[in-house]
C-alpha cells in the first residue's frame, strides 16, 4: 500500500469513532488544504513525541518542561486529598468543575469484565506511592470512576488493595451517585433513584 | 369535519409526541384491528371517566373501588416519610426503585420559570395535609423533583413554604445529585461533577 | 386485568411505535383532559366502525356516503392507467404529489420474504377487477411498491399474474429509480446510483 | 500556544464534522499509540505533499506516477461518454457503483445558492477540454450533481454552458431522480414521488 491518500486513510480509520467513509473525507481536506497545515500538524506530531511527558507522579500527558505536572507541583494542592481516575480525559473533566483542589493519579484505564484482568493498569505504580503520600498526609483517597460495570468493578478491586495499603487512617471513598443535572424522574433508572433517595440532603 | 377518520387523526395528533403522520398510522391501526379491539378501547376510555378516581390524599388517579388509593390505606407504609412529587409517573418512577415506603403527595405539576407561578399546583392542599401529617408523625418531607431549572425552582419554593408550616422538628430534603447508572465522567456536565464530589461516600 | 388505565395502556402499547411509557403518557393525557375530547374520541371511534367503508372497487378505507369512493366514482380520474399500491397510505402519498391522475387498486401490504406468501393480498379482487378495467380503456398498469426487497418481490410477482391476465395490449411498469430529492452522491449506495445512471435524460 | 497537544487538537477540530472533545480524544489516541504509528502519519502526510498529482485531465487527486490518471488514461473507458461531478468522492461513488465506464471531470465543487458564483468551479478547464473530447468522439455529458438545490442550479448552469460548447451532436443528460434504494412511498417527498411516476419503466 504505497499510496500515502490509502495510508494516510488507514491511520485516520484507526481513530476512535471513525468509519472508512469520514476517514477518506479527512484525507481529502488534507489534500486540498494548504501546505502550512500539512507541516504544522507533521511538526505537532513530532513534538508529541519529543515534547510531551508523562508526569512521573500522576501519569498524565503534559508538555511542561519539567518531568513533573504543574498539578503535582503545585504546593497549594491539597495533599490530604488524592482521586484516582481511568484516564486523562476524566482528571480533566474534574479539573474543569473547579472544586476539587487535591491530588490525581491516572491508573491508566479500568477492569474489563471479560477477563477481569488488571494488566496495564498502573496498580504497581500507585501502590509504590502510596507510604510517601501517606506521610506527606493524605486523609482520602477517592475513587472517582465512571457509573458503569467496569467503573464499579474498578473501584471494588481498588477499594480493596488501597485498605491493605493505607490501613485505617486514610478514608476511601467514591463518587456520589444520584440524578445527575438535566434527568427527569420519570426516565431515570431504579439503580439512580435509589441513589438518589440514598444520597438525599 | 365530518369524517370519523379525520376527527379520529385529529385527536389522536393532541397526544403527547405524536404529529399527523403517526397519527394517520394510529387511525389505520384501528381501521384495519377488529371491531373487538375499537370495543374494549371505547369501554375503558368510558370507564376512565367513571371508574378512576383521584385520591384525596396524594391526588394520584387510580382505578380502587375506595377514594383513597392503596398506597395511602397501607398501614404499612411509613408515615414519617412524606415524598412530595410533580405528578403520577415520579410517583410510579420512585414506586419500580423498590425502596421508598413512605407516603406520597402529587404537586400537579412544576414552577414555570417564564411565570414563576404556582398556578395549577396543589399548594393549598399540601398545607391543608402537613399538620395531620404532623400529627401522625410525619419526621421529613423528600423534595422529589426533576434535576433541571423548573425543578430546582420548585423545590426551592416548597422548601420555604413547608418550612414555615413543619417547623424545625421536620427534615426537609431533596433527591441526591451526582452521577446517574451508566455515565462517563468524561461527559458529565460540572455541576454532576461538583454534586458527585460533595456527596462523596 | 380490571383497571381501566391499564386496559388503555394496553391497547395504545399494540399502536405502531408505541412502547409501555409513552402508553402511559396517552393515558394520562386522557386522564388530564375534558371529558368532551373522551366522548369526542368515544364517538369517532364508534362511526369508525359504522361511517366509514372500503370501497369496493380500489379497497380503500373513505367516510363518503356511498361505497364506492370519491376518486372511483371521478368520471375525470384516467381510466389508462392503475396504480396498484401496497395501503392506504401508499394513495395518500401518490395523491399528495398531485401528478397522478388514473386509478388505484389497494393490495393490502406486500409479499413477506419470509413466507413468500400473498396470503391476505387481494391478488383475487385484482385478478376479478381486470377485465372489466381492460374493457374501460386501461392501457397501463403501475406496480407503486416501496423500494425494498419486499417491495421488489411483490412487484416482481404481480408482473407475472397481470401480464397473464391483461396480455400484451396493456403496458406493466414500476416507479423510477434514482436519487431521491435531497440525496448526495456520496452517500448513495450502489443500486441507487445504478439507477440513477441508466434513468438519467 | 507552544503545547503540542494543544496545537494538535486545534488541527483536528478543524477536520469535517470533529468537535473539541472528539479532538482531544484523537490527541490521546496518537499519545498512546505506538511512535511507529506517529511516523507513519507523518511520513504519509508529508507524501501527501510530494507524491499526490491533481491529473491534469479529470482533476482528480491520485497518488500515479503519472500526472494522468490510471482512469484518463485507461483507453478501455468509453470516450463517448464524459460524467461531471462535484468532488472526487462523487467520481468513487460513481466507480463504486461498477457500471460507468465513461470519463470524468471533476468540477470543484457546485455552485454556492447564496452567492450564485461559480468562482472556484473549473468552467474554464472544463471549455478548454470539450473541443478535444468532442473529436475524440464524445456524444454524451452526463450531469452527475447531488439532488439538492445547489446541485440542481449547477446543472441547470453547465447544461446551458455546454451546449453552446459542444452544439447539437452531443446529448447532455442527468442523472435520474426516483425512489432510491429502501425508501418507501409514505415517507417518500412529492417531489420523488413525481419523479417516480414520470421515469417509470
Amino acid at each position: 500500500m504505497s499510496d500515502p491518500m490509502e495510508r494516510l486513510a488507514a491511520i485516520f480509520e484507526r481513530l476512535p469513532g471513525i468509519g472508512p467513509r469520514q476517514a477518506q473525507r479527512f484525507v481529502h481536506f488534507f489534500l486540498r488544504s494548504s501546505g502550512a497545515i500539512r507541516r504544522e500538524l507533521i511538526q505537532a506530531m513530532q513534538q508529541l513525541g519529543s515534547g510531551v511527558h508523562q508526569c512521573p507522579e500522576c501519569f498524565r500527558y503534559h508538555a511542561g518542561e519539567a518531568a513533573t505536572c504543574s498539578i503535582c507541583k503545585n504546593p497549594r494542592r491539597d495533599e490530604h486529598l488524592l482521586a484516582i481516575v481511568a484516564g486523562d480525559q476524566d482528571l480533566a473533566a474534574l479539573e474543569s468543575s473547579g472544586t476539587y483542589r487535591g491530588r490525581y493519579f491516572i491508573l491508566g484505564g479500568t477492569i474489563s469484565l471479560a477477563s477481569e484482568s488488571t494488566d496495564g493498569l498502573r496498580i504497581k505504580e500507585l501502590l509504590a506511592s502510596l507510604p510517601g503520600r501517606t506521610e506527606a498526609g493524605l486523609q482520602e483517597i477517592i475513587l472517582a470512576f465512571p457509573a458503569n460495570p467496569e467503573g464499579d468493578a474498578t473501584a471494588e478491586r481498588l477499594r480493596e488493595i488501597c485498605k491493605e495499603a493505607v490501613g485505617t487512617n486514610c478514608k476511601i471513598s467514591s463518587l456520589g451517585r444520584g440524578l445527575s443535572t438535566g434527568s427527569e424522574l420519570e426516565y431515570a433508572d431504579p439503580d439512580t433513584i435509589k441513589s438518589a433517595l440514598d444520597s438525599r440532603r
